[in-house]
């Protein structure tokens, strides 16, 4: 007999089947035994009643969590989730759980566990269905925005996490013994992106993983996370570039939307909203005015603190209407050397940033391609220029005016669930103290 | 005016239009010169007049590989390629290349320039329009494994690169500072794919970088690759394994010589050949019986050398009309210790190697998921128990059978193509002395 999921068993009436798949729960009820069966899609009551001798039997050494091999008749029972239940016929074991459970796989209040502890078995963690949720959508998320990649004939590239020098500014850099030498590991594709403009690959992107030494211990930091990089060339401004995201975010949430937006609202109590017209834009310098009338000051200069993130956006979303703002025109002490300088104000760059309720989910630019330019501007951001040089030769040989942004496909998700910290949404969470499992 | 790409200007003779790209040739004749304008998707041949005055002044000044914008109308002309050509109005440089290019972008042939120096100036390489076409091959293959993944209900996993202890032997390892302890780039993903089927997610797929601290120069190795690694639940034997990755080759090569099959042979030559029956199989006892009887002997034991794989696919193509082979059944010691082993011959894993026209292309196995077995196979492999606890552990609450395998898509790429060094298919190659660009 061929396994099929719980999903499929609609139709099934008086059927003989086969599932396999975890003990979710298991009740005791005297000559009766309740088995409520998991697997990636859903869940199912199993009645394995005392006639059924051997299954009754084998049901007896069960424990929670063990995978089994059920085959038994579905039935209409109303009193049961969903109205069917299977009336048992056999069980096998796959696998006979330890007794003991570090952790409970259901719990009422997910913070009666600490957060550390359901790290540390964090395979059981993920066996509740809303977490199970949660790669699901991104599963979906990731094919979504592949999908708007490739229809738009971007390129695919991986590029090297190996690198001789640091990518961007130094800091925050982790250092891998290279055989006889030291190579750095890459905190971002941004010189190889930009490299695929230079190849002529005019369109590319890149997923892959990040690597950040970051110290801090934040809700929303790690030592290492997904990525997602695009690139585009033959633009004329950094609009071009914010107009491609606006497309491609409206798309890639209709489609989550389209394919999860029940299991969310009933996991996460949330109802996904499409962004239909383009984002609102403020300028740096309009965000702290806003920012300024609304009460919210703080030290941090051209740049959005946590607290000035979440209020920009609440005031954008009671006078918008609007989810989603660009924050444009960051001043160049706050950017890197290879964004492209405002022509009207030579202190501010041509960049960006995307906010989603409260939290930035991108960083963009249009980047400098006029290789004296590019050096000048190193040099004022006080680099050496020996280090970078073949990321300057890059320039020298023909390179279109381009521009792209990084997305925080972890971010993406944190918002789309309401889910506030960022170890809940990743498969594996690294920090300062996490390396395992 | 909207910009167009070369390959959209069928059907548009009479017409004004605006492209952008590379000045691939520029030939002086006189009062008229000849510019071969190349983009992403391909060349053709521009004519520039000198009574277009400002235009032809403006070409006076161009170099080749410079990047420019050009406006005019497209002409039937039946010598030039493609038999049309664009009568320039108008042109203008985006960004001027430096005169002397360091490697030549047009060759007749290749082999011309030491492919070290091509790699030190790989986005100049790149720029070549077969070198492209690699990309655009790989964003497509990548996109049909996806799609099949997806489509069986995989779920996607990005597992961490950074571990706490050895994925696989302990050989081969980069050590990264971690603050103030040290981590280990993930060798593969093997641990975190499993820890997938003991979250119950069934059937999991990854597609990421891979380290290999390798210190060898050959032309199929390197220190950093890209990976597709997958895993599923609920198999009966590793068969199950090998049967779904036939069915994932055959689509994905279907996919890719529908897209892609035409430009493959007239750039690289060669005819893709979809696969359309079930691939043989040989033990690795009978391809040491067969090889021996073909006069290849070697002393590796358990295991196959380059000639060994070529001398055997060559048989297997002269026998069986196929260019798959899966090899099965490798001796214990030459497999990890968490592959499950033959139940008629303990010595023998229930493994497999996947041999495509004598390149080894994936490695796969049943995976022991029975704890005990587990535990008494890593310490007869002489392992320390403490360091794998955890990943130990993923087998005491209830796991149930499965295996995966890994594949290397870029061997899968250098034998579409027909490419015998991995350096020319890999965007950014890292290998013991390369670091760069």
């Amino acid at each position: 007999m061929e396994r099929i999921y719980v999903n499929q068993i609609q139709g099934k009436i008086g059927q003989k089947i086969l599932l396999k798949g975890w003990v979710h729960v298991l009740r005791d009820h005297g000559k009766i035994k309740f088995l409520i069966l998991r697997d990636i899609t859903g869940t199912l009551q199993c009645v394995i009643n005392s006639n059924i001798i051997e299954a009754f039997k084998t049901s007896e050494t069960l424990t929670q969590e063990s995978v089994v091999s059920v085959t038994g008749v579905i039935v209409e029972k109303k009193q049961a989730p969903g109205e069917v239940e299977l009336q048992v016929e056999s069980i096998e074991i796959l696998s006979l759980a330890s007794p003991e459970l570090p952790i409970p796989i259901v719990e009422k209040n997910e913070n009666e566990t600490e957060q550390s502890i359901r790290l540390d078995w964090r395979w059981l963690d993920l066996r509740k269905p809303e977490k199970a949720l949660i790669f699901k959508v991104w599963t979906a998320m990731e094919e979504a925005f592949r999908e708007y990649w490739v229809k738009n004939n971007f390129i695919e590239i991986h590029s090297p996490k190996f690198m001789s020098t640091p990518s961007e500014s130094g800091a925050e850099l982790f250092e891998v013994k290279y055989f006889d030498r030291t190579a750095y590991l890459a905190q971002s594709p941004q010189f190889y992106k930009q490299m695929g403009m230079a190849a002529g690959f005019e369109k590319v992107f890149e997923v892959g993983p990040i690597f950040r030494a970051n110290p801090s211990f934040t809700s929303r930091h790690d030592t290492e996370f997904t990525g997602y990089d695009m690139e585009i060339s033959f633009i004329n401004s950094f609009q071009d570039v914010i107009c491609e995201e606006e497309q491609l975010l409206m798309f890639v949430i209709k489609t989550i939307k389209e394919q999860y937006g029940e299991q969310v609202k009933k996991f996460y109590g949330r109802e996904i909203i499409i962004p239909t017209s383009h984002f609102p834009q403020v300028t740096m310098k309009e965000a702290k005015s806003i920012l300024a009338k609304l009460g919210v000051t703080s030290e941090e200069e051209g740049d959005l603190n946590q607290e000035e993130e979440i209020k920009l956006c609440e005031y954008i979303k009671r006078e918008h209407g609007h989810e989603f703002v660009f924050v444009t025109k960051y001043p160049i002490s706050v950017r890197p050397f290879y964004h492209m300088r405002d022509t009207e104000d030579s202190n501010l760059t041509n960049s960006f940033d995307l906010l989603w309720n409260g939290l930035e989910i991108t960083t963009g630019a249009q980047r400098e391609h006029r290789y004296d330019i590019l050096v000048k501007q190193a040099k004022e951001k006080g680099l050496t220029l020996e280090p970078i040089q073949t990321y300057l030769n890059f320039f020298k040989f023909g390179c279109p005016p381009h521009g792209g942004c990084g997305i925080g496909p972890s971010r993406i998700i944190m918002k789309l669930l309401g889910v506030s910290n960022v170890r809940e949404v990743t498969y594996l969470y690294r920090g300062v103290k996490r390396l395992t499992p």
